[in-house]
C-alpha cells in the first residue's frame, strides 16, 4: 500500500510531537516539517543531525535558519505541494492564513485547538465522531483538556450513556521551558462555562456539560475532576474495568507512588519515553467516588502529547485510510506503542 | 454585663487572629495568650510591645522566651484558671492533652479542625448548628475549606433546600511563610472523598455530600468549585442576590480585577485589613454556572482568617451569650467590621 | 512651619505606599492621588472610605471612576496646580509625559527607579547622595533593588571604604497579587551586567561594580548577595555592629526562624504593619562570610516598601527642607516610626 | 579485554542514571540493580520489561517486589558477590551500612554526595583528583553542585590559576515528580559558608572559596554564579573559548532562546535525551562580565544527571582502567554521547 504523505507545519511542542508521531506510523511517511526561525527545537532538530527534512514557512526570512548553518529543504509550498495533508501546528491565527496555501494545492489539512471552528469542516475527535471526519478535506482537533476529557466521556457514554457533566479543570499554566507565559503564587479563575465544557457539547451534543477552568502554577499535566450522571447505573468497579481497557487511559494508583501530575511525568521519563511524554490520560483510582447514581473522578491531561494519537486518527479519517474508529484509533495505538 | 474572659493557647496563624478577633469583641476579654518558644508571632509580639499577656505552655521551658528578654506573665494552667473559656489554636494533638487541664479548672475550650471529633461535645458551625453549640463545655470548629463551604452551602440551604453536592477542592498547600511544608511544579491529589464533604454531612446531615481535593503550590486561598442540586430551582440571579446578602460572603467579579485568590488578598493589604486577613469567603460572579437545576460556582477561601468568625460564635452559643445564631453572628460580624 | 503639600499620581503598588507613607510625615501634607480607572486599590480606597482625594488623570475617562461611584476631585492638572511636588509613580514611560504638566506649573516631582535618567536632574538616594538632590526640580529614585543594595554598600563604604562589589539578585519575578507577569517552574537569567551594579555605579562613581541577575518564581523579597572589597578589612563582628545600627537595616537569624524572604514577609504582617510591609531591608547574621578581605552576605529587599523612605528623603532634599542626608532621613525615619 | 563488572544500589533519581550510563560503558558490564520496594522507577523498570536484573536489598521484604509481579533475581548480597565494583546511591547513611556487605566481599563501592566523607578512601572529582582516586577501594563523589562547579573552576584553574572564588548557589529544591519536600513562594537561605565552597576546597585545596546558597521553588538545575579571582588575567573571549572546548560544559546564548534552567531542560528533551537528561554544565555567554582582573559568570547544574560521567571516571580510577583524567574522561565521554 502506497504510505500517505505528510507535513508539519509549525515545530513547537505540538509539531515536533505530531512528526515524531507520524514517523512511527508504518502506513505514513513523514516529508518534512516547516517552521520560520531557530527556535530551540529547530536548534535541537539540527543538532540531532536533521533525521526530519525542513522548510521554511517564511522565504524571505530562510537567512534567520541558513545563517546558523541549519540545511533549508525548500519553502512551505514546496512542502504542501508534495504531501497529502498537513498537520498545522501554528501559533492560534495563523493556520487560517495557511489554508489559502493548501486549498491552492487541494492539499487537506488537520488543524489544532487554538484555531476558529471555522477553519475546518468538522470539530474532530478520534473516538467520538470519527465518521464525522471520514473523508472530509480540514479537519480541526479539539485541545488537549477536551481531547482527554472526551476519551474519558465517551468511553462512559459508550457503556451505559452520559446525561450530563461538571467539570473542574485545574490547569497547568505553561509548558516545561515555557518563559513567554507563566504564573507565580496564583491561582486564577476564567469566566464560566469553560470552553471545554462547550467544545465537549460540540463532539458530543447529546451531553449537556458545563465546568469552570481555574490556572494553576505548574507546568506538568491538568488535571480534570468530572461529576458525571449516566443514563443506567455503573458501579465504581465496573467504571474502573471500562476505564482499564481503555488503550488511551492509564488507571493509577495514589498507593502505587502516583500522588499527582509531577508522578505521571517522572514515570514517563523513567519509562524512557521521548521527551518523557505520555500518550494516555491518566485516572486516579482513589479519585472515584459516587453521590447517588452520579459518579465523580479525577484525570490527568498530559498536555503536550495528549492530542498526539486523536490527531493521528484524524489523518487516517480525512484520508479514507480506515472505514470505522474502532480500526484507525487501533492501528493509531499500535504504532504509537499503546499497549 | 461582666465580659466573658477569654485566653488563647497557641498562637500561631490561627492563635494569633482568634487574639485579634476576641480583643474586637466588646463583650469579651482577651486575658492572654499561651506559647512555648520564641516563634515568629512570639517575636512579634515582643516587638510591638506586648499588647497581649503571653503564658508560657511549658513552665520548664519558660527560659526560651525570657532569655530573650521576653516578659511570661506565667504559665499555661495560670491562664486556663482565670479564664471562662479557652480557643485551644495549637498544633492536631496537643489540644486533646490540654484538655485535662481544661476539665481540671471546669474551663470550656474550643478546639480546631485538626483535633479528633471526639475531642469535643459537639462538632460546631456558627450558621448551619449553632443550637447545637449552645451551652456545651466543649466545641470543636470545622476546618477552613469546610467553615467556608457550609456558609455557602447554608445559605442555599436555607433558601431552597440543598439535596446534594460534589466539590472540587483546588487546596493552597502552605500559609505565606511557611517553611515546614510545600510544594513545587506539583499537584497533588488526596483519595476521595475529601474529609471536607464528609465534615459537611456531619455538620449537616440531610445533604449528600462528596469531593476531590487537589493540593497546588500557592500559599493565598484555597478555591472550592461546587456543584450543588437544590431542592427547588433558584436562577443565577437569585443565588448572586443570596450571596450578596450574607454578611460573611462576598460576592467579587473577574471583570473588576479580581481574577483569583492572589487578587483577593492583594484586595485585603489594600484594604489595610492587619496582615492582609479577610474573614469573608468570596464568589466569582462569573463562575456561577446552571447545568439543569443544577448550580455551580467556585468560592475563595482565605485559609488563615476564614474560621475566625464561627470560633467567635462558638463562644457566644458555648458560653449562652445569644439564644440564636442570628443573634450570634450579627453581634460577632459587627464586632470584627463586617458590613 | 507651613506643611509641604504633596501629591501622588499613579496609585498602583508603589503609589499607595508613597500616599500613606507621607500621610505619616509631619511635615508634610497629602493633598490627594491621581489615578485612571477603578484598578483593585483604587476599589480599596473606595471601600474604605476615601481617607485620600482621589483626582482623575484622564478627564475623559472620569466616567470610568464615577461609573462606580466613585468620588472624583477634579483632574490631575487641578492637583498638579495646588502642590509643591508630585511622586510620580505612573508606569515607565507615563512620567517623562506627565512631566510635562509639571513643567507647566513648576511643579517639582521625583519619578521612580522605571522611567530613563534623563527624565530628572539628578538620579538620586537619600544617603549616597543626598546633597545632589538638594533643591533640585526633579528627582529619580533608585529601583528597589539599587534603593536597597546602595543602604548596605553605603553603610560600609562609610566606614571602612569600598573599593569593588560583585552582587548576584536573586529577583522576585511578581508582586503578590500580580496576574500580568510571572514565571512558572524556571529561573530566568538577564544579560550581564545588571543595570542595577550600573546604577549603583552612577550614585556611588568611585566604586567599581558588576552583577548577575536571576529571576526566580517567588512574590515576596529579593534576595541579593554581594561580594565587596572594602578598603580597609573589617570583621564581622564589626560589620554586624555597622548595620545593626543602621536604621533602615535589620539584622536577622536563621536560627530565630526566618528561614528566607517569605519570613520576613510573615513577620512583617505580624507586626501589624499595614500590607505587610516592611521599609528596611533584612541581612542575615549566619550568611556573612569572608575570604581573605572579602566580605560576602545576603539581604532581603522587599521589593513593595523599601523605596519610600528614601522617595520621602527625596521630597526632604529637593524642598530643602533638611540641609544634611542625616537631618533629613533622621526625620523620614521618626515619622515611618522605624526604630 | 574484561568487562569491568558494576552494579547499583539504590534505584533512584541517581541510581537509575548510574545505570544507564554504565550500560553505555563498552568496557564495562551492568551485572544488575538493587533496591527494597516497587517504586516509581522500579514499577518503570518492570513496565520497560525489565532490562536490568533487579535484586532485593531487604530479602526479609522481597514480597514488596514479587507480590507486584516484579522479577527478582536474587539479594544484594549475591549482587555484591559478582560484581567487581558497587554504585551506591542509596539515601544518606544507608551506604555507610551496606559497606560492610562491600568489605566482606572485597567489592569496591563508590559512594554519592550525601554520604560522610569518612565512607570513602578519598574525595573524587574525574578531572580535579583522578589520581587520588587512582586504585583506590572506596570513593566519594562529590554533589551535583559541586561536580559541575569544580568542571567550571578546574577548567580556568588549568589554564590561568585560581587564586580564590566566591559562589552564589541558586539552588533547585526539589526533582521532577518529588513529593517529599517542596518550597512554595519561598526562597530559603542556608547558613554560610555552603557545604560546596567548602567541598570544593577539599578537592582543590590550593583555592580559597566561600559562597551562600539559596533554595528556590523550582525543579530543573541549580544556578551558581561564581566570582573568580584568577592568578593570571584571562579576557572574556579567552574564557569563553576555553569554556567551549571542555566536553563536559556547553555554551548557550540567551538571544538563541536559551533563556534560563528550564530551557535548557525543555532542550534536551527535544534532543531525544532520555528522560531530558543533560550530562553538561552550561555557561550563559552574556552572563560574563569582568570586575578588575576578576571574572563573574552563571552556570546551569543539571542535578539529575550531571554527576553520571564523573562517577564512571570514578569506576575507571578505582579499576585502574585508565592511568590519567584525560585518557579517562575521553572514554566516559565517547560512551555517554558527549562531542
Amino acid at each position: 500500500m502506497k504510505k500517505v504523505k505528510v507535513g508539519v507545519v509549525g515545530y513547537g511542542t505540538i509539531g515536533q510531537r505530531l512528526a515524531d508521531g507520524v514517523a512511527l506510523q508504518e502506513d505514513m511517511e513523514l516529508v518534512g516539517v516547516a517552521d520560520v526561525a531557530p527556535t530551540l527545537p529547530v536548534q535541537a532538530l539540527y543538532e540531532k543531525g536533521m533525521p526530519y527534512k525542513l522548510y521554511t514557512a517564511l522565504p524571505e526570512k530562510k537567512y534567520l535558519l541558513t545563517d546558523k548553518g541549519i540545511p533549508v529543504s525548500g519553502t512551505l509550498e514546496d512542502l504542501v505541494k508534495q504531501v497529502d495533508i498537513i498537520f498545522d501546528a501554528t501559533s492560534a491565527g495563523i493556520g487560517a492564513k495557511n489554508k489559502e496555501l493548501y486549498l491552492k494545492y487541494h492539499t487537506k489539512a488537520i488543524f489544532q485547538g487554538g484555531e476558529k471552528n471555522n477553519v475546518a469542516d468538522v470539530f474532530f475527535h478520534g473516538y467520538a465522531n470519527y465518521e464525522k471526519g471520514y473523508g472530509k478535506d480540514y479537519l480541526k482537533l479539539t485541545s488537549c483538556n477536551t481531547t482527554g476529557l472526551i476519551r474519558a466521556i465517551d468511553c462512559i457514554d459508550r457503556k451505559v450513556g452520559v446525561v450530563k457533566t461538571a467539570i473542574t479543570i485545574i490547569r497547568r499554566v505553561a509548558d516545561p521551558g515555557d518563559y513567554h507565559r507563566g504564573l507565580t503564587n496564583a491561582l486564577q479563575v476564567e469566566p464560566a462555562p469553560s470552553h471545554q465544557a462547550l467544545d465537549l457539547m460540540t463532539i458530543m451534543p447529546h451531553i449537556d456539560a458545563t465546568g469552570i477552568l481555574v490556572h494553576t502554577p505548574v507546568t506538568h499535566g491538568h488535571i480534570i475532576t468530572a461529576v458525571v450522571t449516566p443514563k443506567k447505573d455503573i458501579s465504581k468497579e465496573e467504571l474502573l474495568e471500562l476505564f482499564e481497557s481503555h488503550p488511551r487511559i492509564r488507571v493509577v494508583r495514589l498507593a502505587d507512588g502516583f500522588l499527582g501530575n509531577a508522578s505521571l511525568f517522572k514515570y514517563a521519563r523513567d519509562l524512557g519515553h521521548p521527551r518523557g511524554d505520555m500518550y494516555e490520560i491518566a485516572v486516579w483510582e482513589e479519585s472515584i467516588v459516587k453521590s447517588g447514581r452520579d459518579i465523580m473522578f479525577a484525570i490527568n491531561i498530559p498536555q503536550e502529547a495528549v492530542v498526539i494519537p486523536e490527531n493521528i486518527d484524524g489523518i487516517r479519517a480525512s484520508m479514507k485510510m480506515q472505514e470505522t474508529s474502532a480500526e484507525a484509533t487501533a492501528l493509531t495505538n499500535k504504532y504509537l506503542g499503546m499497549k
